[in-house]
């Protein structure tokens, strides 16, 4: 007799095509290569040379290329500590409120993974970082949507990141007995907005009254071009609540290295360490090592003064293109991504898309048009969105501009070509 | 009103101490410094120098320091398929039958969150690895244990590791309907057993009867003194139920890289894959890079050959110890630890333990005396047994010699301090 056959668990069994893996095969089959790759957000050039350097000088010593201890190297725990202390005005201990992981993802599954029973409900503001969602699904979470909106005239001009705004009615409506957590994210992607003090108020407030945990990614929380509150250090109430999650991958500009960390009250993060510990036992020792003496080192270089700078720089010089073909985008307060609505843009009315596109909202149509015909690859944001408010961003494309300043001169030169289908 | 306080998921709520910080502690608190620590596996050396060059050649390129593939960087991919098709007597598909893991930890957890649903059994046999259990009720699953058994004369001469057996009957017992999957290790840790081919196809072929898919970890796969049979290759019927573990922190001596992989049929590996992509998005990319290079290069260099003999060459000469003491061991026909038979050892009557060493099995009072009376340290193996059955090894110690030749003569001078408490 054969053998039934191996089925799969729930929690994989769907086997989709993610966003990115649609956007890069699209932008690897483009006629005009190379393709100006704006998707994805990793950097279009390499980490600063002394970190990098203190990578090289890691993989020379023995006990950097070993285990490292569960919750972190030592050295980039107190690194943390010491880096992070100021900002959440006391004195962070680097032996219970730090945490390394592997990369800020895996830090945010530790935390669902440490807090969520079977059934449990977790609010995610939409748009979301895709990964979010099957994070909390993985231990069984149930996810609650809370969707922003773009401003009013966002198809018809340009205005600041901050005018995306949310109900917050509409947050207290979302939560139920079973809430546990709720993520917030700021600086935001793909928005770019960075939450004011009183929205992270308000939410914090809630979230105390109901004693919902707050995780609240941070990531990107050396490139803001407006005032920057964290939510955790707006009372100890909403403190003893929030574990902030972290990444060296995107302050040192190495998506690929896989360290990130949390921050927050021992009493939440040795649960949260303790279910990173099951999951990767531990992370990566050198790039541990490297991003330690990273921390160490910028402060006094002053290499996040320059990194804002040099971001916010191509930004500005980026987003010239959209001033110049009158297309609005919502202007970021924080991060390297820039949403730019393309309700001008008309599309051929013959022009034949492939299947797993033209059965998409519009973005991805717009998506596959500008990979094909004009050489530059975004990211459709509905992917963001739930189905049911997935029109809300249908006219919008995300573009990374932490690329080279050549590479976003050619993707500028590149989008002229979208004149002559602006009315 | 004060909040509820906040409670953690069920699946971390017990902070237990592991066996690892236990001696790791008690090593640090040694008087005899620096101790020897022959406890957890890593390496006292550092990685062969052309696989670290590998390494700091990629942190030179911009797309080695960036997101890789979720399923592992394309020349990874290529390498392993390369360097393992041989083994596995088939051509492996670098797209479609490799995966590259956050180590084979993430790896071995990505199968089990593949394919376990809530209340799937999951046979492990004893002496397991610890991390296989927390990996597998992670997803929900339950593990069930058969056991292994020392020779008879285990207490009275050394004899080879191949004696450490199992009865085929208690393994076809603890089937149930609800098995999902069995662990095997070979070569084993803590045992040094490589699993003979008729072991291996008893097992196998009773997978095939049940349809149990076979998590096989072979880490260290490039380190046996004995002929070694991936059980992959005894029969097409097995191999459709194999997922093969590897992991490059152990071939290259890197355990802190963080570099796995799981090899098996493509119709398994796309879920454990797809569970890989959810839990760590994808793994560090230099390190990546740097195995694949590795696995280029160790072929052709002689690096297996030479790897095999040198730790051979280890575990010969550190065993010697033994042979001088008249402590028996079990002969090790792979891997990189020995287990030592110490009840010949008489502890003083007096000698005082801390409390949580003196409510352990006798090897943990062993383990605490040779760290704090000799300055060596080593791990209790009645951690990777059940209670109930941790008395088979109480009278045992695991020893690494993974670790430079003057360490094992520095272990070796100070173990002869054990003479006097032998009758």
């Amino acid at each position: 007799m054969a053998p039934a056959p191996v089925r799969p668990a729930a929690r994989v069994a769907t086997q989709q095509q993610d966003v990115w893996s649609i956007i890069n095969e699209a932008a690897a089959a483009s006629p005009i290569q190379p393709i100006v790759n704006m998707g994805q957000g990793f950097f279009g050039y390499n980490p600063p040379k002394f970190v990098t350097d203190a990578a090289k000088s890691a993989l020379d010593r023995v006990e950097c290329n070993q285990y490292s201890p569960t919750k972190g190297r030592p050295r980039l725990r107190k690194a943390l500590a010491n880096a992070y202390s100021p900002f959440f005005g006391r004195t962070l201990d680097p032996e219970t409120d730090v945490v390394v992981t592997t990369g800020a993802n895996e830090g945010m599954l530790s935390a669902f993974m440490a807090f969520l029973e079977q059934g449990d409900e977790v609010i995610v503001f939409e748009p979301f970082f895709d990964q979010y969602i099957s994070n909390i699904e993985m231990p069984g979470g149930k996810v609650v949507y809370v969707p922003m909106h773009p401003p009013a005239s966002g198809a018809t001009k340009t205005s600041s990141a901050a005018e995306w705004s949310f109900d917050i009615a509409a947050f207290e409506a979302a939560i139920s007995p079973r809430t546990k957590m709720v993520v917030i994210n700021s600086p935001h992607n793909p928005i770019g907005k960075v939450f004011s003090r009183s929205e992270l108020t308000a939410i914090g407030e809630i979230c105390v009254k109901h004693s919902i945990i707050i995780l609240s990614d941070e990531v990107y929380d050396r490139l803001y071009y407006v005032p920057f509150t964290r939510i955790a250090t707006i009372s100890p109430e909403i403190a003893a609540l929030t574990i902030t999650v972290g990444s060296g991958g995107k302050i040192f500009y190495c998506t690929g290295w896989r360290v990130g960390w949390l921050i927050g009250p021992k009493e939440l993060i040795k649960y949260a360490s303790a279910a990173h510990t099951r999951i990767c036992y531990s992370s990566v020792s050198p790039l541990q090592e490297a991003t330690a003496i990273g921390l160490e080192e910028a402060e006094e270089n002053g290499f996040w003064e320059e990194s804002k700078r040099e971001m916010k720089g191509k930004m500005d010089s980026f987003n010239k293109i959209w001033d110049e073909l009158g297309l609005p985008y919502s202007d970021p307060e924080g991060g390297y991504f820039v949403l730019v609505n393309m309700s001008r843009v008309k599309l051929p009315e013959s022009y034949e898309f492939p299947s797993h596109v033209a059965n998409r909202p519009r973005d991805f149509k717009l998506a596959w048009f500008l990979i094909m015909e004009l050489g530059v690859a975004a990211i459709p944001p509905t992917e963001f969105f739930t189905p049911q408010n997935a029109h809300i961003v249908e006219d919008y494309l995300r573009f990374a501009v932490c690329k080279d300043d050549e590479v976003l001169e050619t993707a500028k030169e590149r989008l002229r070509g979208l004149k002559k289908y602006i009315d």
